[in-house]
């Protein structure tokens, strides 16, 4: 099995080197290979997504990436940006299912800003479709506006769009989600205004018929949004487009802390999958040997389950690291006082012990 | 001075019971005029916003808005749904500067979900664009994919679209409101992705030379979503577009716990105004005397000092809020151990009582 490794910017390369070290301690055969993206990869090869990085992606098994985005390439023109990586891998490999679980462990219930009673045991799972939506639709960019009230003047626009195919398979993947859990599922759009998700209620309607044993409510983003914050734990699988997913997972994210301990998968319709943590590259501290690995050690473990079929050492990665919690072992971002600081190779070597 | 009364369903009916109470002890002369809005305008008219309500909130100097919606509408088509007359308000009257407060009252801090070292003195303004965007924008609907992976499927769509002008007002509404405040812009988009919101973050950054003395930031969605969890009281003026903060402003609003309290101003370009509670319709108690009125008082008093020129009257309704909630008044969705627990038309006059 081929395993991409996709380390990228910032804090990238020292948490995505954590994470081989406990697949290579597994003592399963896996091939894995380098190759840079985002701000590296414009850096080599001129483009934050160089051929070859792309190449390799399509053709190994899983995908394991770390995270783009440094401030030496924020002037760069738009396409040669490093999200710009992120978002090729997306559309070029197919990768429409993002899934974002918001766990809070019960370790670290402190590091949360809310209050105990409201988020103690927390675990949501995140469904955002990602391969549709205002963030690729065409047309898109600056014109002269063709009509309307500001007819003649200049304006920027893009194209929020969703076909059926793409409504149906997104909500498959959730309600299947949703029966592995507690059969609940919400599915949150903008119906109340958009024709896009309008129809997106229309077809999730739908498709809610094979799924007679789920529970399926609608919730409205704004609503949904401040449901996360009075009563986070009535969720437990939300559904929903590229762009309101790509907010409330992290705010879901954030409910938690500790968003330096979450994974997430981004599949394809055949379960091949990209893995990477939630938070971004952090370049500010980048090469200090602070960071949490944990995310993206997590990540590995998704991906081992999803893409790779090796469930059983998914779970040793999992048992690994609430051993390494229980155990009061911290990074900087999850620390608190009676536990014990460690760097990030530290929390890493960890693992590999505890597994 | 005219002022269009327009109390809509629900619960609104009490509420601007109570904020019409107030603004009649106040001892001037104001002329009030109620028209039917939302369902209860379709019940009376056939439409949402029927003609003569409209035509009453063009000529009045002012609009006070209760809220719209109620489930025996819901199965309407759309353009018969009681959202459409406040969509319709915004767009006839060119009402395009939403201001939204976000602040937490010491006497109702535990209200919160969040800590209340996170969230303690707690006072963001978000100011959001309220007639364009993607809420608006032409083309829109149901067609056959025209293009892309998924020609010829079904599809919804709509149009993403901010023209110069229309970003320039509202970021002058921004670094007007900010001069007064802190002097701190944070203008929330997602440049990094969308067109629409490069542009306005191009524009955006262009208006700002005329204010030197502020300092602006610029934060994407996402990011602004788990900054609003994480550390809220970083924040003071927001400026962001229609999609955006109508979820934001709601997020922020729950931060406080009480959205009860928190009045709303929706502005045209000569300072007319309507001015609602940040709280939805809440069918569920409606007609039992149970609902806040305070955020539709306090919208009353936005409402005089925006619209009517009155601060002083302002004023006296802040205080005299101010004071029911020192004496300990409360109605249920604020009640908590100690306090004396009120019904909506008691609440109404202790306020009047304490002017
Ligand atoms: C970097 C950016 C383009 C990306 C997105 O908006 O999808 C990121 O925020 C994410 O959620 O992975
Ligand atoms: C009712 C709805 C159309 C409206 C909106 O989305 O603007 C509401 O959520 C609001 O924020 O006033």
């Amino acid at each position: 099995m081929k395993i991409a490794i996709l380390p990228g910017d910032g804090i990238g390369t020292e948490i995505v080197e954590q994470a081989v070290n406990v697949l290579n301690a597994l003592g399963e055969k896996f091939e894995l290979e380098t190759a840079p993206v985002g701000g590296a990869g414009y850096a080599a090869h001129g483009h934050p997504l160089p051929d070859g990085t792309l190449k390799l992606a399509k053709e190994a098994d899983a995908i394991l990436f770390g995270a783009v985005g440094d401030w030496q390439y924020d002037s760069l023109e738009r396409s040669l940006r490093p999200e710009q990586a992120i978002l090729g891998l997306r559309k070029h490999l197919g990768l429409f299912a993002n899934l974002r679980p918001a766990i809070l462990y019960p370790e670290l219930a402190n590091a949360s800003t809310l209050k105990p009673e409201v988020v103690s045991g927390l675990d949501i799972l995140i469904i955002r479709e990602l391969t549709g939506d205002v963030y690729f639709g065409q047309p898109r960019g600056v014109r002269t506006a063709p009509d309307g009230a500001f007819k003649g003047e200049r304006e920027g626009f893009d194209t929020m769009r969703y076909a059926e195919p793409e409504i149906r398979r997104i909500a498959h993947v959730a309600f299947q989600a949703a029966q592995k859990r507690s059969k609940r599922l919400t599915s949150v759009d903008k119906a109340n205004v958009l024709e896009t998700f309008q129809f997106w209620r229309d077809i999730v309607t739908e498709v809610h018929q094979e799924y007679p044993d789920v529970e399926l409510d609608h919730m409205y983003i704004d609503n949904a949004a401040m449901q996360l914050v009075r009563a986070p734990k009535k969720f437990d699988v939300i559904v929903t487009g590229n762009m309101f997913g790509d907010i409330l997972s992290d705010q879901a994210a954030m409910l938690t802390g500790s968003i330096g301990m979450l994974p997430s998968a981004s599949l394809d319709a055949n379960n091949k999958g990209l893995y990477e943590p939630s938070h971004g590259s952090a370049p500010d501290i980048a090469g200090k040997n602070i960071a949490n690995p944990l995310a993206t050690i997590l990540s590995a473990a998704m991906m081992l389950r999803f893409s790779l079929n090796k469930a059983e050492q998914a779970d040793r990665i999992d048992n690994a690291v609430k051993k390494v919690l229980a155990q009061g072992l911290r990074t900087a971002d999850i620390y608190e006082a009676g536990t014990t600081k460690v760097g990030t190779s530290e929390m890493g070597a960890a693992v590999v012990k505890a597994l």
